[in-house]
C-alpha cells in the first residue's frame, strides 16, 4: 500500500506558506498503514500537475492532492482533474446550499465567485467540508484512489480523519496487512548527542526496529517505529523498546506522542487541584500563552503578569526596589522574588518566573545575551536556576519557556536533579 | 536556471516534523532567480536518495539537500553522497576544532560520536555552520551544483543566506538574466472572497503578472509576481500593481513581505514614543507574547496582565466587582474596564484587552463559544468591539489576538472604520 502526496501551490515552492498539511497527512496515513513514500510539491501549473497525476496513477495506490480548490483565479485543481479524467463539472445542490449557509451565518452577502465552489467532476464523490466552502473530491479509477482536498488546514484535517481514512481502510480492506506502529517519546533538557550517549548501543536497544532522533528548540523527540506481522507483536515490541529507553533516560521524558509540556503539567495540576501563577519578564507572555492553549486551563491557571518594565515589577507585583537596584532585573534574586511575589498575590500553589536578556542586543560582558534566570516558588520554598542560551531572540524565548515548564514538571513529579 | 530541493527524513513524511526549511529555501532561491520548481520529500532510504540525485543531475542546475547530516545512526546524507560521487570521507581539522569548541563553550564533554561531524567528502567544499556542529557540503560536478545542509532551521538559514546564495550568484553569473520580482501585501480583517470582490477584475488589475490569495487565520496575504526583462521594468510593474490594489483595499493592508502586525505596531509606537499595556483574558498572553517577539519591544511595551481568574481581574487590575457580577466576565463592560484599568495602573498611552469564550466548551446560548470582546483605551476614550469567531480554541485565540492588534493599528493610523 503506497501513497503519494501532491501539494499544490506556487506559494509553497516560493516559501510564502509552510507545508504543515504534509506533516499532518503523513502522520495519519502512516498510522493507517498507507505510508506516504513521496511528497511532491509543485506550482500552480496545469502541465506539471497532469504529469504528476500520470506518475501517481502508474506507481501509487492512493494520491492525495491538497490546495488549489479555492474560489479565485489561481486555483487549478478542479480544471486539471476534469481534464485528466476526461470528465465535466456539475453543480452539487447540497454543497451550494452549504456554501450559502456559511455566508448567511456570518451575516455576509455571498460573493458570486463562491457559486463555483459547488462545482465538482461528474464522476466524483463529494468529501464534505464542514469548516469551509470548498468541498473535497474523491475519484476512483481502476482501483486507484485520487483525493483532492482544500489547502486550508482546519478544513482539510477533519476531512482526512472523518472521511478519507475511513474510506481507504474499507476500500483497501486494510485491517489484514502488515502492522506498522510508531511511538514518540518526548524529551526535554538534554541534547541529541548526549541522549544518544546515555542510550548506548542503539542496535542492541532496538534490533530491527527504527529509532529516530528529532531535535527542536523545545527538546529531542525519540520516534520508535516497529513493523510486525500482527497487532499484538507490534505492541509488545514497542512496549519492550520503550521500557529500555525509559530505564536509561526516563527523567528527561515528559510525554508521548504529540502532547506538549503544558498539557502534561495541566493534567497534573488539575488532578491534584493545584493552582499556578506566572511572572514573566523575558518570555513576555509565552509561558502564559502556552498554558492557556490547553482547553480547561482556567481550572488551574489563575493568571500571570508580564512585567516588562521595572516599574511594573514593583507596582503590580511588589518586588523590592532594593533587589532591583542591587542585583539588577536579570538576577537570581529578582527571579526568585518575582516567583514569590506573584505566588503570594494570587495565593497560587506554584509560581514560576523568568527574567533574562532575550537579545539580540542588550547584553553586557557580565550579563550576556542569552542569560536567563528562571524562578520557582511553592508554599514552602523558592529558588532560581541560571541558563545560558544563544543569540537568537525567538529561540531564547522558546527555550526559556520550555525550561521553566520543565522545572515545574520536575517539582510536581519530585525529580530534583539539576540539569 | 532551475533548482530542486530534496528534503530528507522519514520524520517529515511521517509527519513528525513540519518542513519549514522548504519554505525558507523556496523564498530565498526564488528571489535569487533560481526558482525551486520541485521539492521532493523522501525518507531516510539510501536507494531513493541515489535515484533522486541522478534525477537532479539530469534535470536541474542546483540541488539542495536538507537533513540527514546529524551525528546519529539514522543520518544517511554523507554516506550516500560519497557513494554517488564515488568519493571518500576525510576529517576536516577546522571543523573538528569548531565542534570541540561548541561543546567546550557549553561546559559539556563532547560525546565521541560528534567526531564524525568533521568528516566530509574529499572533493567537496565545507559550508561553515556557525550555529551548530554539522558542516554543510558543496559539490560541483560538470556545472551542476549539489549542496547538502543540516536540517536544523537556525543552523541552515544563515548558511543559505551568507554562503550558498552568494556562491550560486557568482558561479552562474546570475546578475544578467530575466528578472523575477515578488511582493506580498499583508491584509487583515477581510476574507479571501470579499477581498477578491473588492478588487474587481483581476486580469485588468495585473495583466500578464500573477496575483495569489494566501489565506490564513491571521489574514489574507496577496502575493504579486512579475517577470520582466530588467530590474527597472520589474520594479515599475510591481509599483503599478501595488498602487492599484492599495487604491481598492488599502485600509486592510497592514504591511508588506514577512512582517507581522506586532512589528508594524511596534514601529509606530516607537517612533511616536508611545507606551502600550495589555489586559488579556481569553487570549491568555498571546498578544503579549507577540509584542515581545519583536526585538526592542521593551522601549514601548510596559507589560501586561493575564487575568484568567475573576479574582485577579479585581485584585490586580481593580476591575469593579459589580461590573463582573452584573454583566459577566465576557461583556462589553468588562472588556472596556479591563483596558481602562490596565492603562491607568501602568500609565500607558494605549491599552487593549480581550475577554471571551475560547472554547471548545464553556459556551451558553447567550454567550456562545467564539464570542470575544476586545477592549481599547487611550488617555481620552475607551470602547469595546464584539466578535464572533468559531469553535476552534487555537484559531479563536489567534484571531482575537490579530483583531486586537488591528484595532490598535487602526487607532494609531486614524482609520476608524468598524469591520
Amino acid at each position: 500500500m503506497k501513497a503519494k502526496l501532491i501539494s499544490i501551490g506556487d506559494e509553497i515552492l516560493i516559501g510564502q506558506i509552510i507545508n504543515t498539511n504534509a506533516a499532518f497527512i503523513g502522520e495519519r496515513f502512516y498510522s493507517a498503514g498507507i505510508p506516504v513514500l513521496k511528497n511532491t510539491v509543485i506550482g500552480d501549473e496545469e502541465n506539471i500537475l497532469m504529469e504528476e497525476l500520470s506518475d501517481s496513477e502508474m506507481n501509487y495506490d492512493v494520491t492525495i492532492i491538497t490546495g488549489g480548490l479555492g474560489p479565485t483565479h489561481d486555483d487549478i485543481t478542479k480544471p486539471v482533474l476534469v481534464k485528466y479524467f476526461n470528465d465535466k463539472l456539475i453543480s452539487d445542490t447540497k454543497v451550494l446550499e452549504h456554501v450559502r449557509n456559511i455566508f448567511l451565518s456570518r451575516n455576509i452577502n455571498m460573493p458570486l465567485v463562491n457559486e463555483a465552489q459547488a462545482l465538482i467532476p461528474s464522476n466524483s464523490k463529494v468529501i464534505w467540508n464542514s469548516n469551509g466552502t470548498a468541498p473535497g473530491i474523491l475519484i476512483v479509477k481502476d482501483k486507484k484512489v485520487f483525493v483532492a482536498l482544500p489547502g486550508v488546514p482546519y478544513e482539510m484535517k477533519p476531512m482526512i480523519d472523518e472521511q478519507v481514512i475511513p474510506f481507504l481502510i474499507k476500500f483497501f480492506d486494510l485491517n489484514n496487512k502488515l502492522i506498522h506502529r510508531q511511538k514518540t517519546l518526548l524529551t526535554t533538557g538534554m541534547g541529541e548527542s548526549s541522549l544518544n550517549e546515555l542510550l548506548g548501543n542503539i542496535s542492541e536497544l532496538i534490533g530491527e526496529s527504527k529509532l529516530a532522533f528529532l531535535p527542536s528548540s523545545s527538546g529531542v523527540r525519540l520516534r520508535i517505529n516497529v513493523t510486525e506481522e500482527n497487532e499484538s507483536e507490534a505492541e509488545d515490541k514497542l512496549f519492550l523498546i520503550e521500557n529500555k529507553i525509559r530505564d536509561k533516560i526516563g527523567e528527561f521524558i515528559f510525554g508521548e506522542g504529540e502532547i506538549d509540556l503544558e498539557n502534561v503539567i495541566g493534567q497534573i495540576l488539575k488532578e491534584r487541584n493545584l493552582k499556578l501563577a506566572l511572572a514573566e519578564s523575558c518570555t513576555g507572555g509565552r509561558i502564559s500563552s502556552r498554558i492557556v492553549s490547553v482547553p480547561g486551563s482556567s481550572e488551574y491557571y489563575l493568571g500571570g503578569v508580564c512585567t516588562y518594565s521595572n516599574e511594573m515589577k514593583i507596582s503590580i507585583l511588589g518586588v523590592n526596589e532594593d533587589t532591583l537596584n542591587k542585583f539588577g532585573a536579570v538576577s537570581k534574586e529578582t527571579a526568585t522574588e518575582l516567583a514569590e511575589c506573584v505566588r503570594k498575590i494570587t495565593d497560587a500553589d506554584y509560581a514560576i518566573s523568568t527574567t533574562g536578556i532575550a537579545g539580540p542586543t542588550g547584553g553586557t560582558e557580565e550579563k550576556p545575551v542569552g542569560l536567563v534566570w528562571i524562578g520557582f516558588a511553592d508554599r514552602k520554598s523558592s529558588y532560581a536556576q541560571k541558563f545560558l542560551f544563544g543569540n537568537n531572540r525567538e529561540i531564547n524565548i522558546q527555550r526559556s519557556s520550555q525550561r521553566a515548564l520543565d522545572i515545574l514538571r520536575r517539582e510536581l513529579l519530585g525529580i530534583k536533579t539539576e540539569y
